[in-house]
């Protein structure tokens, strides 16, 4: 690709020699000849003296040092378009394999690419164009729409419902058995688990995660949200649109999130409560009541991110204020009896 | 089924015309035509107005506004009982599908469901009605009593032992070395991991949980005790029975626990450490130190939740206490040399 | 084995007759007769007396009460030798099972194991005895070095490249996309994720744990890291070399790790930052800025573990200094007017 038709695919604004051959992308600090790299902004723009890059994208006012750019206002959103059509990926082909075990009753596309040791359960429906790698596995009366991806040893469970360009990645298990018991006589009695998940449009599903049926009605997971490796949504969750949830978050049974929410890796929250669109929750904190929508939170318990810091903040200056109190109660001649356990 | 039998089942009290026909259950906010719900307390009764459910089953003192109700003391565990007569989950059909591999030596009876691709190694013995989802892979050497379940690659490694009615949800893996190493020399000497697992009876081990073998004996998860998604137990430990580990709890190498502990969710556990009887242990808490048996914690390091309700509460409170006393201080002329850092 | 042989085997001097026939190894607690045990110092050396272990290794300075003993300088590692000699895991049989599906243009040697349901991608190329449990997967041009084992369901993306004596636990997925997203527009849009994984020699993945490709170059493992069950790895992190990241550990994208660093269970990272050679973090801490080497560090955030250790003695006193203060205003008379909020 020539970068002034790179400039021409990002709309942005050519600076240097047009036609420059560029053969792949590349990270500044790993860039081979032959690549487009990128810099958003002038902090690292003095790397590109150095870079093996052939060219690189940049924000609107970086300076380039002599290399030739492609300009443009949101320059990471213009590399990534870069990389779509530089490093496609590639669909494997359709088709079933031998070794694949699909139910009689199962709807499977023609343009499917059903891969080896792969099993689709009775009643199952697909759409367009799936993509079941090796060993995926498909329970009965799964329902799902275009473009679905499963990679090897996925799992979904009986009765779940995905929308169209859904991925579950590899090992993440879907619609599994909620955590439900009864706590009475001599052991924990299994509460039955006869809900099931849906996943909304254009949702991914991270490696190893799991995401649990309801006891009754849906755990869902809405249009366009991301979830992360090792991952674990709890029965009778509803997370909202275009949520995204980082690495090894866990939320409990029925918590409720809104549009837009996105919570750090390892947050937990506890169940039955309700996070407000766009909410921000750093990471390892731990939600234990409803938070507003558009705030940003922090800490065990999490709080107003600012509130947290302050509180982290105060807790080194303990030691000091004992001190000084001491001090204080030693020059008012106070008894020193209080119990400090 | 009707209500009056709805009723002779659980033992309540029917309060309404007893030819009710009910054809399934629902949760209070989604109930359809035809189904019973259930509200355990007088806060949300007012919602049965509103319901579409056919009946609802209620605690003792609810007032159901019209609605044909069935009375009961504990009208959660009446509700559960309904559940598990009218949805119970299909059986697979006793059989083994031709793409399984079943070694020559095991032990699998007639009654199983060994579904595709499922791998049965050498030595293994199940009991009566085993089910097998599609993939489940047991190594050599694994010995279960009867109704044992595994979902869908599910991994049980060699020589674990396995009680009667116990289930491995989807992905889960049991049995894998445990992690240890000797420091010694230029990288990290594995220390090989000959122990076992033993699961006893009426354990569930969540979906993509780990359970380790043991390095020399076994690692226990005693009897009716409920492992919730993505749960670690490490190697040694001596989980005892009727306990609840929510989910992505850990479990350091050598933890013992008592009978009937509680661990919420993202708990995690320092090693070679006692947790007593009924301890329970609020979500995302560290335990660096034996608990007492009957005690509530919670906090990282886990303290007496009271304790740890106080701290949390103190820690807002610094900033306002540094304002005081750098007014007393000034009101008392003191010199504010001391070192805040 | 004798217990001479035993002594000669660990370097370590027979204090006891030399024709002791030993036939297994035991922990103190539950050594069985024909056993021998270990007891590294003197703490435990009483419960000697009352074990059935037919000989022990101990410290050099350990009393042993008569049972003969072999004495050696580190008697853990020598213990650790003598169980590799006695209980040596058993390497399955070199062959290919006839369920396994290799792609035409992979490379697996004649000596490899290869097991049911095995899937091997095209370019795929492994070294010498490599050992794929049942289920294992690689997708397409993996390579990998000698004595590579895979454990049953393992999953090992497209493109990963691994060093020799590598082993993959059972469930792990190596080499799935990175988490990224650009947040414009209506649905979060994925940042196509090219990069791959690099295992060196010596290292072990844990079961069901998650390493991430990188978006662009990539994800490195150093030699000799050992990674425990549950741990994610997010994309375009580098672990140094002799790492132990303990279980349910998880680094944000970016996080760099130099050599011998020691992380604890469950702690979490934030991404693009710098974590010291040698340095120990304490179990559960949250890391938000680079760690120097050496160091040992706690809490969250993470910080030098003797300032944590204060900041959390220090918590418990807050509710004290608050009642002292209270005194010291009132003997001031100063207006409690403070907003304490």
């Amino acid at each position: 690709m020539r970068l002034d038709e790179i400039a021409a695919l990002v709309g942005g604004r050519l600076d240097g020699p047009p036609d420059v051959e560029i053969t792949g992308v590349a990270a500044l600090e790993a860039a081979l000849p032959g690549t487009i790299t990128f810099v958003a902004d002038q902090a690292r723009a003095s790397e590109l003296a150095a870079t093996q890059a052939a060219a690189a994208i940049v924000g609107e006012d970086v300076s380039a040092a002599g290399l030739p750019v492609v300009r443009a206002a949101q320059p990471y959103a213009a590399f990534v378009r870069v990389v779509e059509v530089l490093h496609p990926r590639a669909r494997p082909a359709a088709g079933r394999h031998p070794s694949a075990v699909v139910a009689p009753t199962a709807e499977v596309p023609a343009d499917a690419h059903v891969g080896p040791h792969v099993v689709v359960g009775e009643g199952v429906r697909l759409g367009a164009r799936a993509v079941l790698h090796a060993g995926a596995c498909l329970y009965d009366d799964v329902g799902a729409g275009g473009d679905f991806t499963m990679h090897a040893g996925a799992v979904v469970r009986e009765g779940t419902r995905i929308g169209h360009r859904v991925v579950v990645h590899a090992g993440a298990v879907v619609g599994s058995d909620g955590f439900g018991y009864l706590p009475t006589g001599d052991l924990p009695r299994p509460i039955p688990q006869i809900g099931i998940v849906r996943l909304e449009d254009d949702v991914e599903i991270g490696a190893n995660a799991a995401v649990d049926r309801a006891a009754l009605g849906v755990t869902v997971i809405g249009r366009g949200t991301k979830i992360d490796d090792l991952v674990m949504v709890a029965h009778g969750c509803a997370v909202g649109e275009a949520c995204l949830l980082a690495g090894q978050v866990g939320l409990a049974g029925g918590t409720r999130l809104g549009r837009g929410v996105m919570l750090g890796g390892q947050v937990g929250s506890a169940g039955h409560l309700a996070i407000g669109d766009g909410a921000m929750v750093a990471a390892k904190s731990g939600i234990s009541g409803d938070l507003a929508a558009g705030g940003v939170y922090g800490g065990i318990p999490a709080q107003p991110i600012q509130r947290w810091r302050r509180a982290v903040s105060a807790a080194g200056r303990v030691s000091s204020l004992l001190r000084r109190v001491r001090r204080l109660e030693r020059a008012l001649g106070a008894a020193a009896d209080d119990d400090e356990s």
